[in-house]
């Protein structure tokens, strides 16, 4: 298929990645390098699309459809057919831009293409999500992914897997027993430490960059008014090595949104 | 920035495709190749955004407007902001599914990712679409590509760059000065042509595949039903080289949708 040479190439570059930062780290990361060696030849190559296929009853954080067609030309009646397409902009698979928590930030439209392709670095914090519903993603987290992996790359997306994406279709994927929003998310510091390491992206596979029991959305108002986006309800990160994928987000660009659904898919 | 390794090795996948190639071809198709080189080395990596912003006001194909957004949280009120977002599947640069054109085809959430991500062949018909505005891609185009650039790789996207996308903003960008639909497009031919060839995907920097002045959508009807998908109203193709670019298109994933609006980027 098309993607094939992609796909050598983009693992021949990361594999000269982890070569050249070799020499620049010492212990337990060169340790963790090693172990990740496996991780990328156990890779098939290939594309993964993390994008979950988006339908009237796709959940939302606020509760409400988040997505309505209405069919406006018919096959039958003139030979080709079309809809008219409506939702709410934070729903689906989708963007945060800068402009959903700030008044005048960047809009979904203006996130340049640049900062739209990314080396993928995917946390997973699935183990202690399966104790506790509101898990976060922490600073010690990130410090064992870099033990275990090395430094993350500039200009990176990170994204959080808490297996949270299986659940798609059961309550449990918005709601605990009691009907509460419940499920993991960024802690308000850990978005912090990821702008201090330059980090462009964040990412879940859940409904909020936050926790669902979050009061105070600390990751969101951390994160967005740093001029960077996140990407909601992520598909398909069990199917991606910690390390080494290269992620393409495809924003969409209509003029002054604040987010939108997205096409992501990950290059292995 | 985080796309300059994934830039360096498509650019090297190329190059390496072009020398697999070059022993397969002679005469003018080993000229060409050589020629095409330059175009590599003048390359200077990045990204380019094929998409245009995609306002309220951006021309479709049947005149109404295309994009509607209404604000349902204001950041004043609530300290977040968000839009209700509605559009015409078939507005802004977007995509054509098999379904579009078909009782019952590939609607665009079934389109596979791998198909999504490609080798980006750019045939250029500018030259004769400022002679005529209805100016269709031929076959004797694609051979003249061929002959200069090499073969078309398997699942290529093949573009038209006709030089419309920069009439955007005049009315000439839809209209001839009678009013009548007046833009490039592909020929049936043509259309035809690339299906035996391998391509996966067909685009213009237009509102349709088909000239303005077509009166029986026959690139529409001869693409689309063979199960592959089109790209319209591309923008920026004039920043990329004939062939070189690896071409990634965000097709949304709504469900059962004929086609709709898409955040799509080439990589030099």
């Amino acid at each position: 298929m098309c993607n094939a040479c992609v796909m050598d190439h983009v693992q021949q570059q990361m594999m000269s990645r982890r070569g050249l930062v070799a020499g620049a780290i010492t212990g337990a990361a060169a340790i963790g390098m090693a172990a990740a060696q496996p991780g990328l030849a156990r890779s098939t190559g290939g594309v993964v699309d993390l994008t979950h296929t988006f339908t009237p009853d796709f959940p939302t954080f606020d509760g409400t459809p988040g997505l309505q067609m209405r069919q406006t030309v018919r096959f039958d009646e003139s030979g080709y057919q079309m809809f008219h397409v409506s939702y709410d902009e934070h729903s689906g698979t989708h963007i945060d831009a800068p402009l959903h928590f700030t008044a005048d930030g960047t809009s979904v439209d203006e996130l340049p293409a640049e900062s739209l392709i990314c080396p993928l670095c995917i946390v997973d914090i699935s183990a202690k999500a399966r104790d506790d519903a509101n898990a976060t993603l922490e600073i010690e987290d990130i410090e064992t992914w870099i033990s275990t992996h090395g430094p993350i790359p500039a200009g990176a997306c990170v994204t959080m897997h808490s297996g949270w994406a299986a659940r798609l279709g059961d309550a449990s994927f918005r709601n605990d027993a009691a009907g509460n929003l419940a499920f993991p998310g960024f802690s308000k510091a850990a978005a912090a430490f990821l702008i201090e390491l330059g980090v462009v992206a964040i990412g879940v596979d859940t409904l909020s960059l936050d926790p669902g029991n979050s009061q105070d959305f600390g990751a969101h108002y951390t994160w967005l008014p740093s001029g960077r986006y996140g990407i909601e309800a992520l598909a398909n990160l069990d199917r991606l090595p910690p390390a080494g994928a290269t992620i393409f987000v495809g924003a969409p660009r209509f003029q002054g949104g604040t987010g939108g659904p997205a096409r992501v898919m990950a290059v292995l």
